[in-house]
């Protein structure tokens, strides 16, 4: 049994592959090959521990995470994933499942900048500056050339600091702004990211700020949040999603749908899109949009991916 | 975060203060002082993943094993323990599993021999020759002054390496002897362990060799398996389990109760028991039967001693 801290998993892989190990998830989840039990959750005063088992052919994966709203100066998210043979049931790894669902999570939000953003995207905007906001900026680097990045973020005392982070993972090249607000923000912008926890939209409700953009949210993951505002549903009729979980799991899924902003036509699984080979065709005064609530196939698949580099 | 593997947790911890952490687990117990979810089973093919999260107000420690029936040569069960602050979710170490279940497994026998042997206890007889039997077998000696250990198993081609490595573990003097049938080894035994996988009773069923015994079983975690046969139950009205849960999961428990060879008066937890302080009278010709099924607070509690042991 080994175990890949943060330093591990990122000398084991580049994020150009974990975006190639969340593509590769999409096909297994239209291929259905594998098993996704209901996630156990147990929440105890306002904290939650999320239990996440996922039975491939070779291996099974499962994440442990512990989510504490109320941490402060410690990060409010702490997990493992344990890699365990399918063959002998033998613990093949213990990886930094903080790490692990950072990485990854930047990796689906790059997946879908690599499928819909323009090949001359230019610009990204990303609203919410945490450990998330962090990843997804790397990823979308990663798949496009990027010469400015536009940050907003609530509180501002972090702010600083990820950005001198942020400029060592990336072309030194980039400009680096912090707006003080998110219209500001998203203003001439091609890819837009929203990784908070918000409960209310945290983009402006203008749909002349929204459109002839990729809007690409991976906050909220339970009914009450929601990130989006109601004026981007009425300038989107592509909503890719990353499950069909997040129907149900996601305020900006949920929420539009039962109040008929958008019809269910509108929302399509992006392993259902990749399996079609379309290519989205961009209309004018559209936007696009793709909203993740994460899988524990998606960890499953990257930690194998990740042991597999090492060790094969 | 820190990683203790089976050297790790020995030198932390002897199997006295094991027995001693297994009473603490009893008394939460009884005070209910925890919260312990329905345990997370994924069943694939003949494979088992068991899943359990115990939350203590200190921790949340959770056990992940895989149960492999048809390993050869490696061991059929192997899992890990996470141990994680229940004040900011922070990981704080992960145990060897299959060494946490198998020493506290023992430990949990090493109860019932603590308040149930007699004193003056000498013959020890282990059926099932296992990683758990091994454990069962230090943990009584631990407890009462065992000078003969009398061992069965069905197979007999692991059993030299058994003795062996049980030699290094306990006192030299003690004669360890290998038997044909269980019926022999059990013949002017004290105290009878067995820790086997069957679903048949694997001790003869006839009372003569069963009374005037302590009857420990600890293999028998389903419906479907039996370790006593029912002989036992015709001269025992004292049966004590660790967990409410054994009524339902093992055999041993349920089927005796369904085909009214006991009354459920006769089955009685450890947890009320001990809160009780009765001193239990021995009735000649009389067994008491101990049947643990485990669970996770077992895990959850031990593992917290053993991290406390090492870092306070």
């Amino acid at each position: 049994m080994i175990f890949l801290n943060e330093s591990g998993i990122k000398e084991a892989i580049s994020m150009k592959e974990m975006i190639d190990a969340i593509d590769l998830s999409y096909e297994m989840y239209h291929a259905n090959d594998f098993l996704m039990p209901t996630r156990m959750q147990i929440t105890h005063n306002e904290n939650t521990l999320l239990i996440m088992p996922t039975v491939m052919e070779e291996v099974i994966g499962t994440k442990l995470v512990t989510v504490f709203p109320n941490n402060v100066n410690i990060p409010r998210l702490h997990g493992v994933v344990v890699l365990t043979s399918n063959a002998t049931g033998e613990i093949k790894a213990i990886l930094d499942g903080t790490c692990l669902t950072g990485f990854r999570t930047g990796a689906v939000g790059g997946s879908a900048v690599r499928h819909f953003a323009n090949d001359t995207s230019e610009t990204l905007t990303i609203i919410g500056t945490g450990v998330q906001g962090f990843y997804q900026a790397i990823a979308a680097c990663t798949e496009r050339p990027i010469k400015k990045i536009k940050l907003y973020n609530r509180t501002t005392a972090k702010m600083p600091a990820f950005i001198s982070r942020l400029k060592q993972e990336i072309n030194s090249t980039i400009e680096i702004t912090a707006h003080s607000s998110a219209a500001d923000a998203i203003k001439g912008s091609d890819i837009i990211m929203t990784a908070t926890n918000s409960n209310e939209p945290v983009l402006p409700n203008d749909p002349h700020l929204l459109k002839n953009k990729l809007i690409i949210g991976i906050g909220s993951f339970q009914p009450k949040m929601r990130e989006f505002p109601e004026a981007l549903y009425d300038i989107t009729d592509r909503i890719f999603i990353d499950t069909k979980d997040a129907i149900e799991e996601s305020g900006d899924i949920h929420t539009p749908l039962k109040n008929n902003w958008i019809k269910e036509q509108s929302v399509q699984t992006m392993a259902s899109f990749l399996a079609s080979n379309e290519k989205i065709k961009k209309e004018n005064g559209k936007s696009i949009v793709f909203k993740s609530t994460g899988m524990g196939l998606f960890d499953a698949v990257t930690a194998n991916i990740i042991y597999d580099e090492l060790y094969y």
